[in-house]
């Protein structure tokens, strides 16, 4: 079995906890150490985090001091997982990759970086070897891997079956985003509490473009980014965890019903389905036959959050086909994916 | 000042309350009929209503008898409200048209009927002509009028002025409705709270159709539907009243920029508006600068719920435009559209 | 390894699918038995359940055909649990325990006759001898035992330490009751989004009088409730699981300070602590020392939902002491205690 | 017509802003001056302030600049609303008051001042005379005013009746209230939503101590203060505007029945009642005889926001009476307040 001491940067915020909570019990990974603001260093861990899990904070971290964000404070660990406020991530993963220390980032930093793998496990495995043209250590020993937005996860992960069957032409989405998704203390309740709010700040751009990274072919070491519009109307809604997108594409193909692609989607084999890794999901799509879902609160949490939901498929009047998809947000869409990321990692011997 | 007194059909739902409420001090129209159920009849108002408004029961309607929904009952009527539930709404509200009574209806039954208009003031008021092609009397005296679906209602409003503008291609939306519209006892907590339903049984044919039968062309007495396609997808969320919908159109002129049509939006003006009818808005469509807004808790009551409003205009990727719209569902969309309808009326001397 | 055949009666109700969900996985009784009204009968669960627990519906269960609650219908179960609604509960549960069937409930139709256990396992485990003096059957083999109401199950666990330590004079409580508890459909959502109703019919009597027999001494065979008053003011919030009390309580003998009662519930020992019960806490009672907990959206599943938690113990200016108790209702306040008190009776040999 | 000018302090904040949508039509009062942190300072309020009142941002405000909260920037003004921060209300307030300028405030610095009145106007209308024995300016014509917490208004009015009529014993409540009253941000979403937080921090001392302070007799120029435990237990609940509380009370002579002490509330007549204040509701206690209500949703913007509801009056097993009471926290309870107060001070003279 593998065994990997691993460090975790921006421990104390809502995705760092998450990266605690989730590695908890993992059969691969030990948290070893624990990154955060000069604020936090030197304190331990119980008295650095207002813990906002719903779980206990585990006890073998709670005692754990929290260092600064230096590698040289974090010798002894394995890689990084990175779940750092987008102000401070590019310095800071940067100096760790240039240190020699691998860096398995949620932050957006480096998610258009053209040598960074945007890498969504099931969906394009092969990008692991853009790691290959990275240049922050001269022997290679340290590198940078993004997971994708929150939303562009349940959305590429159930537009990649329609891309390779049908080819996409285009795409219309308004996603219904949890709270979760902007952190602790995040969205005010005065803000959210029966209501929707239209806007989510420079969100929309991510939706917009990651998907074509996340769909684009590798040659010669060289990415070409997928090649069709994306249009997203990104909203928040009072939900905590799940975001839930109402999707409709236009594709080059002409499915002959949406029974056609319902089946297609049942049938979908992941390309990592044999690889056994931990936190991969038996279903990393499922289909509801059920029209009322996927829903958020009843769903979200299948497979330890780690499924991509997709139900009432159905032709569209304007463009092909028209459907849901759903997916845990801080799970799936970021920590979660990311730890999937480090795993798959492990498989293919990059870590 | 014109004078009326006017009966409810349905007063004990939670539409005929709505329309009590938005009654209570019409300078035109005074309740003088309270029609139910037989379980109803014969008890008062106050007896028979699980009043749910948060104003309290005026004093007024609280003292009337509620009588059986029968044209034998409400003479001395001038016309009737319907807030009948489509279970009945039709045998009932055909009745009282032939026995010369007029129906301003807010339920489905009547809509799709060629004869029958289906009314926004600010949208298609020439509409109303159709009355005279009725046959439920001899004379003319009997006929019946509706409001559209509560989505129907922001979306073709918000169409409107696209339409006679640059002409629609195409329609695509999804909708974010509030639990008010429901009924009472409607949504369950457990469906809703924390959660969104991505399905309204039997809501998606009434949004893909209505708005072609409001935005069609009236001549020679018959109506030519509009023709482009609408594509909905309408979800269910924890708000308790206003429908938010994501809105992107295909046009068949290009506008120059996103710019140019918040402009359209600015200087739009309703052709009811120097009508000055009691219920109508000021603002029949109100533009909304702040990307963040319209939003339904803050926005569903301006103008008394009357308004659409409308935001985050721009240009979209795949199709032409992209805005949110957003009306208060229980009075725009429902009770408050049917007053205004007979506001209308009034004034064009159909009553 | 115990190995029981159970049948469920009421099971497509919400507390039968919560009984259904919970016996999953038990490792000593198999569900064999689905009982419910004939509109039920003789469909697969499958087909006659609206399936509202978040986890999916079991397998097994699924395919099972459902029958009328009748004995004969369920020939080869050990002992059948109830969830059955109070209005046909109390006929069906007499016929059941008549025909020899014993008979695990959670209505509340035999809690208050003198001969059937009101049992919490950890309050009054000795209570069960009450058994011994029903009549359904000649032989015994037929007996009925109840669980406490959902805010009961709480309010005595947390005073029982009180009562055998200080003694009870007086209880003063405020419950915050998460509409899980009304079942399904249950609270409409235009009730209680972002509102509270401070009324719960009916449920106010139940909390005044359930302790008194929880906490009563068995001598003889004859009960003697215990002996103060208690006021309750219930109300409804919008929570989804989870009862919050705030506790206000008069003693007999009087604490040295709220700390000597905390480290008194730190140091309590569950009667049942030995007995390896397998839906047994580890803490029956757990105390947080974060004034911001126990809150029912954080603490509610901790320990599968079975404990129940207290927190801001205090001294009082009125009474005595205040303190805050909360605890999962559908699961430790009914389900799940009913799950084990079968444990416990099958420990005790009763089973 | 009474006709003075008015400065807001803390305008910008979720207080100020209350103020002056509150003071946008008032008859007596008119806007002149509006003060905020030196942040704000130079700005038009439009440009300042970040609006979260529902109602849009009244013209006339959105264009005046905002000052630093210093005496010599309010010349001018008749007197000051100030809805500052407690943080910095202290200083503020006092420099105002020394420099002549009476000072109406919602903080809580000067609350618990024996030469500061804190007022409800219904409650004890007397107090205003303590204004004599403040020494801010030699001349009398600097003084402070103070409104109580939000909490301690709807309890200490509800009371009112009971003290003077039967003698207060004892006071237990527990409070469920709503996130208005945190201000903006204020509460977290992921704190809230479906949950209940069982702390509010300082908010219990406050609950206890001004109710004794208000309920105090004045006699030759010295309080004393009224002399009975209270103990309060302070929780948030998921509900946009409107306090509720569950109330105890133990009374000095009992009463006949709970229906006694209905009608007492129903025939009990405010000390202002003659005075036409503009904002002194018709009902100031307004008693509910539906059990369900009153409900924060559905009755705090009754009468404008200005009601103290009650309901649920009973018998307690352990005191002597419950009850519920309920008010708009931030209307009534806190800007609503102080303008009731300043309109008092207007008939009295004092201004």
């Amino acid at each position: 079995m593998p065994d990997y001491n691993v460090g975790i940067l921006g421990a104390t915020g809502a995705v760092g906890q998450k990266f605690i909570r989730l590695l908890q019990d993992h059969p691969w990974f030990t948290i070893a150490a624990l990154g955060a603001s000069s604020r936090s260093a030197e304190k331990t861990y119980r008295e650095a985090a207002n813990w906002i899990e719903a779980t206990a904070m585990p006890g073998t971290v709670a005692d754990l001091v929290v260092r600064e964000c230096e590698p040289s404070q974090f010798t002894g660990v394995d890689f990084v997982f990175s779940g750092l406020d987008s102000s401070v991530a590019g310095d800071v993963e940067r100096t760790f990759a240039e240190a020699g220390i691998p860096v398995i980032s949620n932050a957006k930093n480096f998610r258009t970086d053209p040598t960074v793998p945007l890498l969504i496990p099931e969906v394009n495995p092969d990008h692991i070897e853009m790691i290959g043209s990275q240049t922050f250590t001269k022997d290679g020993s340290g590198w940078i891997i993004t997971n994708p937005n929150c939303v562009a996860v349940p959305l590429t992960t159930s537009l990649k079956p329609l891309f390779d069957t049908y080819g996409l032409e285009s795409v219309i989405l308004t996603s219904m985003q949890a709270v979760s998704g902007a952190g602790y203390p995040g969205v005010p309740s005065l803000d959210i509490m029966g209501n929707v709010v239209p806007l989510i700040s420079g969100e929309e751009p991510k939706i917009h473009e990651e998907p074509l990274k996340l769909l684009g072919s590798l040659s010669g070491g060289t990415l070409t980014h997928a090649d069709f519009p994306v249009q997203a109307t990104a909203t928040r809604v009072p939900v905590i965890n799940g975001h839930l997108l109402s999707v409709t594409v236009g594709l080059h193909k002409k499915p002959g019903s949406a029974d056609e692609v319902k089946e297609l989607y049942r049938n979908w084999k992941s390309p990592i389905a044999d690889l056994d890794l931990p936190s991969a999901p038996d279903y990393p799509i499922f289909y509801y036959d059920d029209e009322r879902y996927p829903q958020p609160r009843l769903h979200a949490d299948a497979e330890n959050g780690m499924r991509t939901a997709v139900g009432r498929m159905r032709s569209s009047a304007v463009l092909d086909l028209s459907y849901i998809a759903m997916a845990h947000n801080t799970v799936r869409g970021a920590a979660g994916g990311a730890i999937l990321n480090a795993e798959l990692l492990v498989r293919r011997e990059y870590l």
